[in-house]
Order: structure tokens, then sequence, then C-alpha cells
């Protein structure tokens, strides 16, 4: 049996589409970059692709598709995205209906996919800097929180900034800072740390997502844009159709984590 | 009688609105950003979002519009991109059928704009650094090239990338290459340098658009992603109607030149 941690891209898209991978992505095919999936009808992809253009930190763009094409060109020529990933979800009206383990049956020639970047890229970069990944280090999801931050408007699409926090000693926020700034498709830089409330965060040991993490003393909570702001935006607007990965369960792409450092 | 050089973003689109300012803009309003700009119907701006979206270095994008709306909200909050540019050229089916000072009667509720990054921001960055820019030496127009590089594709779009070029010493190209690097919503890092041959280029002296310039012995040619590719491959795609800036008569946005810079 194949390890998936030590392999490919490609080779977990194979193990997605032979139904032999359904669980979810994190720590597969390491040092391949791992993306978010969002996929709506033409009509609604214009204002979707315009909201990802003006909040590049949450929704940072690494593929996006001809309408009808499965084939994501750029990042992972040969993939099917009805088949290649592990779960999906799909959305009427903004309200989830389905998990399925494929999508072939719900394929139309309208639909346009969106690939994300995603925060695994910057998390893989921290450790091998030594900087610590609290939600690794304890087991659990990464905590996320709703902010008064709004993104901005586009079209039908709004709402706040979604973030993702890890807590760090001052001289790791540095660290971290000049690291992420290198992989603006993944995130990029920490939009913000310290006060929870500056951004408009309640109580830093509820998060909206996500599990809480323990901030060690002489920590500071260090706050990143994250790719759930696209989904709760789009579920927000509630369009007529839409299908996104399920959480955890993301699509595996050819990119290595490199291939994201700026320009 | 204001001095257009030393004053704002904002004072030049003034100018432009009151029908004082119809000549080119290069040189005005220094270290604030100047944009390409180019004007579809929302039929055609998905494709075309797409391609900027897939083309980053010839395409940098740094607004887009609400259909219908003349206002670029991003980078210059309160202008009007039907009266602030000097000049503008309308297009039918691709060809050029008007050269008016203002397009106010033109204007559609499906009108969708389109801010794109101009190289002028960067060539700034590098005068400051003391790497010289030779076709502002000579007090002529930019060489520029098409190559045979294809841009990646998208919907109605395709076509080869236009380069521009400038000749510089080799410790130059190394400090033109960080500076430049630096800028990517401003082309970027160069491409290509060297053998012209190597990207398609014919003959160096005859460039496609602008002026030939003189390369002296110890320099090599340098070549950067133009924005002249999207108009190229707009005109191509020969859409019923478009409107773009006369050329060298650009948008001056409120965005300082540094606001360009990475991420």
């Amino acid at each position: 049996m194949t390890d998936l941690r030590q392999t490919t891209g490609a080779a977990v898209r194979t193990s997605c589409r032979l139904g032999k991978l359904t669980g979810p992505t994190p720590g597969l095919a390491l040092g391949f970059v791992q993306a978010n999936l969002v996929i709506l009808p033409r009509d609604w992809a214009f204002d979707f692709l315009l909201f990802c253009q003006r909040n590049p930190k949450p929704c940072p763009l690494l593929d996006v598709t001809e309408p009808g094409d499965p084939e994501p060109a750029v990042i992972a020529p040969g993939a099917d995205l009805r088949t290649d990933l592990p779960a999906y979800r799909v959305w009427r009206e903004g309200v989830l209906v389905e998990e399925p383990r494929e999508i072939t049956r719900h394929w139309r020639a309208d639909l346009v996919s969106f690939l994300i970047g995603c925060s695994f890229t910057f998390e893989n970069a921290l450790l091998t800097a030594d900087v610590p990944v609290r939600h690794i280090e304890d087991g659990v999801n990464v905590p996320m929180y709703r902010t008064n931050v709004p993104c901005r408007a586009a079209g039908r699409f709004s709402g706040p900034m979604v973030v993702s926090m890890r807590p760090l000693k001052p001289a790791q926020v540095v660290k971290a800072t000049q690291i992420c700034s290198r992989l603006p498709r993944a995130h990029g830089a920490p939009v913000h740390f310290g006060d929870p409330g500056a951004i408009g965060i309640g109580d830093i040991a509820k998060p909206d997502f996500g599990d809480p993490v323990s901030i060690k003393t002489g920590e500071v909570p260090v706050f990143w844009a994250c790719g759930v702001t696209p989904q709760a935006v789009l579920m927000e607007a509630k369009p007529p159709f839409a299908i996104t990965h399920k959480p955890g369960h993301m699509f595996l792409t050819n990119l290595r984590d490199s291939d994201l450092e700026g320009e």
C-alpha cells in the first residue's frame, strides 16, 4: 500500500478517483500545494472571480477553469475536478444538500471551478523554519474567527473576513511575517496580531470554526486571512447551485510549495 | 498654472475632466501610479478577467469595476473613468473608430472597466536606483516586440506576449531583477534577457511598437512583459465594443508607486 504522505499530488488524486481515499488530506503528498475548491454557474462566476481579485489575501486564486471544463490545466493538467477530491459538498440556495464522494452526475456545461490557495502551504514553511504551529502540536483543527473587517464587495458577494489564529512569541511573529510575505498565494503575511477585540473577535477561547488552542505566557495571537472567507461569503449570497470541497478534504495540485513564492 | 509633474493623481484627473489636459501623461504626478484602461461589455468581461488572472505579468490588475459603475473605488475613489483620462480610443469589432476626449455618450450599464499596472512605476524605481532607462535617456517611446511566447488563453482571448526592452549591463540586470521582483503589480521581474531570437524576436532594431533604442557594448537587451499585450489580444478577439486609453494617455490613480510592492 502506497504511503500517501510520501507521494505526489497526482498519486493522491488517483487514489481519490479510484475511491480509495475518502478521508481528509492534511499531511498527504508533503511539499505539494493543496487547494480549496469552489464551483459556481457561469452566471455567478464573474462576481466571484471579481471578489477573489479584490480580496487576494483570503482568496488567493491558483487556477480558474473555463465554463464546463473540469480540468484545472494550470496547476494540475490531466486532473478531473469531478472525481479527484476525497469528498465534496453540494449546495442549493446556500443550503448544504449532499456530501458526495464524486460529482460527475452534478456536472453541467456552465460550471466554473475556482482553486484557492490554502494555509497548509505556509504552515509547512513555518514548521521547516522551526516556527511552531500550535493546532498541529495539539492535534486539533486550526481556530478560525469571523472578524469585523469587511472584505471588498463584488456584485452579489460581500461579508467579513474570516481569520485563522496561531499563537507565537514576538520574535517568531517577525520570522513568520518574513516567511509568509514570500507566499502571497497562500494567504501571505498576517493581517493582525495581539488584541482580538481590535478586529471584532469577542472571545479568543471560542472560535467560530475549528477548535480553540492554548496561548502560552509570552505569546500573542497572530491572525491570517483564511480560506474559509470565500465559503462563508458564498453561502451568505445563496447562489442557486454551488459545489465545494468538504472541509479538510482538499484538491492536491502539481505545484510545489515553493511555486507559491512571489512575485 | 499648476505644474502637473509635481501634483497628485487626483489633480491630473481633474485637469482631464475640465478638458485642460489632453496630452500624454508620462512624467505627470511623479510618484503616483499610472494605469492602462480596458473597458468591455459584461458579456466579455468574465473571459478578460480570467485572461488577466492567468497572465499576471503582462496584465497586472489594479482594479476592476462593477458593471455600469465608472468609479474605480479601490485605486481612485471619486474618480470617473468616463472623463478623467486625457484621451480614449473606441473600438468596434476590433477596429478603431474614434479617439474622443471623453466617453460619457458611449457609456452603458453593462460596461466593466479594467485598470492594469504600467511600466512607468518600475521605470521610476529603476531610475531612483541609478539603473538607466535608455528610451527615457533618448527621449523616445520604449521599444516593444511581439514574441513567440504564448499567453495562457481564456475563453475568446489568446495570443502571444508582447514585451518591452531596455538594454542593461549584467550587474544592472541583477539590480533591475531585484527591484522589479518587488513590483509584481507593475509587470514584475524581466521575462528574458539576451538572445532576442530565443523568444521569437527577428530583428531587435525593428520593434513592432514604439521606437528602436541603441544597445551599447557590454549591454544585453532585457525584456519585460508589456501592458500592450492585453490590448493586442483584445483587438485580435474583436469584441463588438471596447474602449481603451489612447497609448501614453494613462489613468492617474491615488496609489503611490510603493503601494505596488508585493505581496
